[in-house]
């Protein structure tokens, strides 16, 4: 597969086109940026493991019957996807308050939903990717009912999978941001990425952060939360 | 019906107990707010237009079959409605864009919907009513599936109703919210009012704002517009 022109590079990852038009490249970086860009930096070595979560998680995912957008591993820091269009939604999913949610309605972190919580927000920087119910997404002609039917699913299938991949991990799944893109021929798969940059991921005994938020709250050992996500998702893998 | 202690005042309205302690007496103010309390001003007749139009329209809306808190007008600035306790939820139902929508998306106003939008405020003046979806609703325990499904379709019938009412007085029906509470059975009624203040109204003909946003944008001509809309719907009535 020959890399070929950057189509686009974003906060955390470039795209590159390949021979195929149906194919993509996508190389992981090691910057990382948090509130809307507004706070930079690099965390050595996450494009590696951010690389190496994600296609494990999807291709874990896709075995489990959620369709992605993952193609194969071709590097470290590279690999091979199919080309889609994106859905221009964040989908989070929530089964523990953190972050945005405890902000917002004024509840404190840490406390566990009888049942996950699901929502979407509109990906646009400049409205700073504001929450957008379902009948707002059907205004705005992001998407239409019958596609929003198969995100809720996949999503809600997607987080049952996760959680329960990582309590094998020791670790609890508190929320994760997911997209979803358009094949050609319109059929929805899981797209971006599944990793500490877009999980929330708690130690399940002692709570330690083992995530973005580590970066985000200026929280110290950051290079060492990924590594010790990565290790113990490849520990659960050795079996 | 005897008015005893003054219970609440809020921004643009008085609640007092009565004798009965299933009832209350709602006096309406002429006090105008915006932007959560940040500009605050007065519309000289503003009290009785409210008072008078919401009673009108709760009374067409029983009529219809949408259960309300209104029992009868005592006066021109008060009247008598059941004891509810108030669901923490602004339900804002729009047909076309304009206002928080516009801004929040970078729409803009005026785009006429395909089908009526509603969505959520989680009533909380510290954290600036936000938008609120329903999983949210469900897992900060503000209402329950059953009691969203009876509000969702209320505010729908409400809305069908009163598009064609203000159709019919030459009058676009932009945008509006309500709110909901609970009688002491359970039983889910329409509470607080229907009014210029709680709905966006547009003369069908010209575009003309006939409803708060004259304050709230300094448009001037604000209690001329109270009254006009007010006139539009006695004319209605008398056929």
């Amino acid at each position: 597969m020959e890399k070929k022109e950057l189509l686009y590079e974003g906060k955390a990852k470039k795209v590159f086109a390949t021979d195929d038009p149906e194919l993509l490249i996508v190389s992981y970086k090691d910057d990382a940026t948090a509130f809307n860009g507004k706070k930079k930096g690099t965390i050595a070595g996450k494009g590696v493991i951010n690389n190496r979560m994600s296609n494990r998680l999807m291709d874990k995912l896709e075995q489990s019957g959620i369709p992605t957008h993952y193609v194969r591993e071709l590097s470290d820091r590279e690999t091979l996807v199919k080309k889609v269009q994106i859905v221009p939604l964040e989908v989070i999913v929530r089964n523990v308050s953190a972050g945005s949610f405890a902000k917002r309605y004024g509840v404190e972190e840490g406390v566990v939903f009888d049942r996950p919580t699901l929502e979407f927000s509109y990906k646009n920087d400049a409205l700073d990717d504001p929450l957008i119910c379902l009948p707002h997404i059907y205004a705005l002609g992001l998407a239409s009912e019958k596609e929003m039917d198969t995100i809720k699913a996949y999503s809600y299938g997607i987080n049952r999978f996760l959680k329960d991949f990582w309590a094998s991990c020791g670790v609890t799944l508190v929320d994760f941001k997911i997209e979803f893109g358009r094949l050609p021929d319109g059929k929805i798969v899981l797209a971006d990425e599944i990793s500490p940059d877009t999980c929330r991921l708690w130690d399940s005994a002692t709570g330690k952060k083992l995530d973005k938020d580590r970066f985000r709250r200026d929280l110290g050992g950051v290079e060492e939360a990924y590594a010790e996500i990565m290790g113990r998702l490849e520990a659960a893998d050795r079996g």
